[in-house]
């Protein structure tokens, strides 16, 4: 008998079914022996409090062009895990509780960055743990990408798309505040497929005063209207001067909602000019996914199925170099794949014309 | 010799630039004598300072699925429109100038309802005008339907449909903003094609408590999240009962950037719920129009053409019972079409369940 | 007790389960007694046979976007629903036992123009019937609009709009076969919204020639390629002469998978041009109900819904200028609704330069 | 000052004006001498015969998001590139006039396998070539993704998904033919995405009782339908025995329009099921591109930008690996890269469960 845990933590994204469905009858179609399917409900607080159902063929018909997880999800920060919960408990303790309780063979955890420290964690006090990298911000190390980015860029995109007819009728800056606080892989990708003339990325500080300047430019070229992209982490480059504790203080004190707010009023300040801000927020995370995801997904739910068959556990399911490949957990936990403003991507960004603002 | 201009006025949507090749082709092919096609640049602006371009069949080449309008266009306040300009002119009189200067035989206007009320004003002062009821909001009066507004039902309802995965993933109650200040058609469409449980709109004042109770309501037959449609001009009875002036006050000393934040954040205060607002802004203007808007920007473009080919002018072309009609612009100029909140669409989306917190 | 059961039957479409939603959602609702709720699984198969489900909130849960039937259909000519089954059995007797023994109070069938004839029949036997008008083709009679319609034209034009670039980079004549056997509705507006230039429909018999000449027109004035919508049920002005049997031999005896691509052979023939053929096919029928069609077909059902709850049956629920409206079905039963050549929408097609072959 | 021409060639796909667009801005914002760009139309006919427009800054507006290409495009084989046109002149003889005449310093091909082969050739003979990698098919040797690939990878799985809904209500099995008629990247991507059951591709010769038996097994577990995703090149294991030349004659004598067709009718008369047959054909060639192939399309344009800027000729843009490389074109000219029968992904698709038929 096999018997499989499986569970999705932190912000949902799309394909999370996908890859669950390949998870699950990658096993069941090349299994030797029963099995028995755990899905944990919300996240790792299913695991901490028993509260899972046992899944069947049933629960995984129609779900690869289901967005979000049918398990639900929850987000519970790292740092929180050593932390005991409202009665005094011991997280990590209850967790192994229900997996020894049940008689797992195997946990498969589909997350993000803090999640996958936690599955270490749990892999390091000694479960079998196999992980696959969801992610709309693609910021997961070791591997090359992660599901959901490129449904996520296909959103942001359309929104970029939608605004440019009207950016353009209405020759007004318009700034799309794309999600991405630490990372800037979707707002750049989505920037550059939806023809954003100025980019702003977390890993790449701002001057304002250039990107006015690159307004200006592009009016007395004959382009009315400005469409900039901006992550939501974008900073400026005094911002980026602060300590970590003192920016943190002046976002907190900040009039705007959020970052995008802030620079509108500043390009209003400095241009006249008319600046308008759309931000698409969840809806980023959300719907069907897009299909180079469902296959990604598929496949990385295919090969996690193949670890767990030959009983290999600790990994990271990645992507490298247009191979398959598993990563230990510990190699992979804490640690970001961030833009590099030197990059070929960026410097192709800026050979088509695209101001990063630096 | 037939000289017609055209202008596109007020906020863009799809289905500008179908509505205008529906015209110029209609014309063209069925005119008895030449034709001149002046395009006026960025609305009213373009006609008072004779900024204008000589249209021709390139102009309309790959025009159907284009949002936007490649006229451009401008937002002039109606009561604007009879106070000088900046160098003290009288903004009537330029208008009456270039349409005299350039001997034209009629002007078309596509616009929504202050557009339609200055179409009216220079027909009264004896232009020849013939206008397209253009707007995202379907307020206006006389006509039922305006182009627009079917393929922002789409996008505002894509929203809803994309934060519905997301919202039942984590459990969360979620504010779609939905455009519509004065008129809530739109909202209550994407809110009952969205699957919405709660729509909030101008011409039903709600209870924030009936808010609150509809959502634990929810929670206790199993629901544990919720979805709101809010229109950027909900407001609460409380609020409702103001003058329109104190109101006005009110707003704008609030801290929220708009009423859905507000919602968010007494629910949040009523439920103790995370509650989270996404706000599609401008996009629900973009981008290529819908089917449904295309065929019907079409349909009225013609029959504006044949009205000018009849020399009949003075009306706005409109849509009543299944037929297009034309009705006289001072039977339309300032007036709304409101919802009922006793009409039929409102019984039925009640009796499916949705609450509108009255 | 309050006792209902509900099939669809026919060719599926798009917003079947939302039309079910909204009968079931609006009964539950508001009914005053406790309610039974039976699914017949694959048309009147299932009442034939008592193949059925009871149906609870669970089944209506995430619906609203799903396109096809739940319950599953089945297409069953009326012509044979008053012919014994393979054993002899006559049907309508074993849909009425089914009927009786479950005790219902009333059936509610979602279905097109053959299915409404057999409802009317089964009413006429004494059943409690109230139907849903459902086709993408939107040719039943007594109502405006039927549900499916919007959603099959969004997805046909967005076939001819995919074929327009690829039209246009290769100066070729492209076909796009439309839905629509007897009836040119959706071909119509399909061809419409996609800037189709030549549309043939099943009520306005084509001369080829007019066609080619039509063609060879527009590569005069510099347009290279042609875009020609074609509804399945296109005919010729000579196969048009034929008797209804002469014509279904001719058919019969055809080389060509469908008219279009005789059609295809035709033009070819008559100007020297490379033409190709697209058939989107069921394509048309499939994917999630757009915005228009959920909002339709959920004010449909809960229509549907006040019906039974005021116990009054032996209707088709329709929409006839611009109101709800319950239609006796023995008016309904057998009759189509087409398209008039002379209608408005003609005239404005043929203004707009659309040539219809006649 | 820099002289260069360039010209799309072959069969249309997404992403070739954003490519088009990426060479263009590359060169202007980065060139430091006065450039002239010469457009060639339709493809090697416009060199050939010296039809070409001077491009500007106009002409790359608002071409991100445009299907198609706006130079236009036509089919030359390799094959009669060396034959003499109907007016006896040698081809590559015209094409060097053109090039010489203008004073180029380089062509740009985008183009695929067949057109890249010709671009070696002018290569060979003297010209200054750079090439980007067209293909829906994904199958130019030398680079791991071509442009057009993902967007017709979307366009296909959506074509499936549709299907999905109308397959699932009644219970048949639908065949939808994909795109490829060599090589099967698209159809297996396609399939993957959209859940198929079953796919068949040219290099995997399939038995067309293995899948008979594949949709036998799925109704033994209670899945009445099949989706099967048909390469255009799919081959039976029988016909895969015959030498090329007999396998061609066998195809000009079916009685079928495409393989799919006589698959449908195998499968028909081997288990008695209704199969129905979609064809998207062309539409997978259009429409917008994907957000994917923009991003993708417009770095390989910066790329072939820099190259000309060095002077770097002789080369087709490439991605190996996740990074851009020039590579050689004679090592280019005249391979396909197919798909490997054992390689991983169909070792995933098969743990999957999905049937290829060997």
């Amino acid at each position: 008998m096999l018997r499989i845990g499986m569970l999705t933590s932190g912000g949902d994204c799309q394909a999370l079914n996908a890859a669950m469905r390949g998870v699950y009858k990658s096993i069941m179609n090349n299994a030797t022996e029963p099995v028995e399917f755990y899905g944990f409900l919300n996240g790792y607080q299913g695991l901490m409090y028993g509260r899972f159902k046992l899944l069947t063929d049933r629960d995984f018909t129609g779900l690869m062009t289901k967005g979000g997880t049918f398990l639900g999800t929850s987000r519970t920060p790292f740092k929180e895990i050593r932390e005991p919960d409202k009665d005094g408990n011991d997280k990590v303790a209850l967790m192994k509780q229900t997996y020894y309780k049940l008689m797992l063979d195997c946990l498969v955890m589909l997350g993000g960055n803090g999640s996958t420290k936690t599955a270490n964690l749990l892999s390091e006090e000694g479960l079998n743990v196999v992980t696959l990298p969801k992610t709309i911000d693609n910021d997961l190390y070791g591997t090359d990408m992660t599901f959901g980015f490129q449904s996520a860029v296909d959103i942001a995109t359309r929104a970029i798309d939608e605004i440019h007819t009207t950016a353009s009728s209405h020759n007004r800056v318009f700034i799309v505040e794309v999600m991405g606080h630490k990372v800037g892989w979707l707002p750049l990708n989505a920037g550059m497929a939806g023809g954003a003339d100025i980019i702003l990325l977390p890993e790449i500080p701002y001057d304002i005063k250039k990107v006015a300047d690159a307004i200006e430019q592009r009016a007395k070229t004959g382009h009315q209207f400005t469409i900039i992209a901006v992550a939501e982490g974008a900073i400026s480059k005094e911002d980026a001067a602060l300590s970590k504790k003192e920016y943190k203080k002046k976002l907190a004190k900040s009039k705007y909602p959020s970052v995008s707010y802030e620079i509108a009023a500043e390009i209003q300040k400095l241009t006249g000019r008319e600046v308008r801000v759309t931000v698409p927020g969840h809806t980023q995370r959300g719907g069907a996914p897009c299909a180079y995801d469902r296959v990604f997904a598929s496949r990385l739910g295919a090969e996690a199925g193949k670890l767990i068959l030959k009983k290999q556990y600790g990994f990271m399911v990645g992507y490298k170099n247009r191979e398959m490949v598993k990563v230990p957990l510990k190699e992979v936990a804490g640690k970001l794949k961030v833009i590099d403003p030197k990059s070929e991507i960026i410097k192709e960004a800026k050979m088509l014309g695209i101001c990063f603002g630096d």
